[in-house]
């Protein structure tokens, strides 16, 4: 096998794990892979282990013999070029088309950014008494342009560049998800809601999905979005 | 000229803009290629002619014939992949040596969210009376850890990947010029200054440099760096 000597050290629900998770499936290096979920409560991503390959001390931390690679960006390009045939590339091959892939790819630091950092994670920190409605609105409201403005971008195409599920689809999907489990139906956005529908039953997503995900429901916050 | 298709929209000391402006000076592109600096302060990046093909109203905005890319990190690639020789390439040929470079390429972010959003701009954006002594000097803290990480980082090599100047010095040298902008004279990290020094020196460099920094000098926030 391939993936004999890698080792991935990931946690679940993290989407820089899912993303290199996914794209190890995609190429048939899931199944087998030598790998240690760790659990970010009891600070696993803290120890030893870790941060002997990882001075960050996070996840994911992949090796593939010699080299160790462990921003999540840089492990999905590494396994691209390292693995792929012509049956399983996630970039097109003219510069021209791999253009949008990598737009779209780095894209996907904004939904982080307005939706997750300034959204959800403002609902996780401040206790219910302390939400300011006017700040959240704000929030919100910037949260939702942020959304629409992929369901814009998706428009009729099957992923986000065309008719191939690309390395884009791989750095946006996971975000989505989270969105999703944090309770936004995608109502008001029916392309993103398809598109959602759709990457979630690909096998590489199904063989890798959080497994905490299956055993408990999320906590709702965006159900408003 | 291979840029005669070719319309940058630029801001002067932005290091989304600096990054490609160094390709494209990297691959021989830049000298006449047709361009505008924008003003932010008047809000030129909202202008019509940016939003037509770019709807998020940001610079870079970057056109080449019909493709169209906006990410700071898409052009890079796109410009990469599309108009490099051997005596230009910012990525080694080998899988293995070109991991290193996407690893520090990606691994920037964290010098970009721990040193220029946590620290710079809360002494940016907040009245000097109302700076929290202890929530300062955590934030200083946390600066000081990142910068020397890229000092280990760094050792003695001449770039970040060695003896040669890769996309990860394209990514990170813009956010360091811009911290020694601000005042840091990275005393207390050697390799970096170095690396700062013979980075800056570079043609590529030099013929992009911020037009507004020759004209002015930093604030000095980050003395205490």
């Amino acid at each position: 096998m391939a993936n004999k000597n890698m080792f991935l050290w990931w946690g679940s629900g993290s989407a820089p794990c899912w993303r290199p998770m996914i794209v190890l499936a995609e190429k048939g290096l899931w199944e087998n892979l030598p790998n240690k979920q760790i659990s970010f409560s009891n600070k696993e991503h803290k120890g030893e282990e870790i941060l002997k390959l990882n001075p960050r001390g996070q996840v994911p931390t992949f090796k593939d013999g010699n080299v160790v690679v462990n921003e999540s960006g840089a492990v999905c390009m590494y396994l691209e070029e390292k693995y792929s045939d012509d049956s399983n590339r996630l970039f097109p091959t003219k510069a021209d088309e791999r253009a949008e892939v990598y737009q779209r790819m780095f894209e996907t630091t904004n939904v982080q950014s307005n939706i997750s950092e300034k959204l959800v994670y403002y609902l996780f920190r401040t206790k219910k008494e302390d939400i300011d409605e006017k700040i959240l609105k704000e929030k919100t409201d910037n949260a939702r342009e942020e959304l629409n403005r992929w369901n814009t971008i998706l428009g009729d195409k099957d992923y986000l560049c065309g008719s191939k599920f690309t390395m884009a689809d791989v750095f946006f999907y996971p975000i989505l998800a989270f969105l999703v489990r944090c309770g936004t139906k995608l109502t008001n956005q029916p392309a993103l809601k398809k598109y959602y529908d759709r990457v979630s039953e690909r096998p590489s997503v199904q063989a890798t999905w959080p497994p905490h995900w299956k055993e408990s429901e999320g906590q709702g916050q965006l159900k408003e979005l």
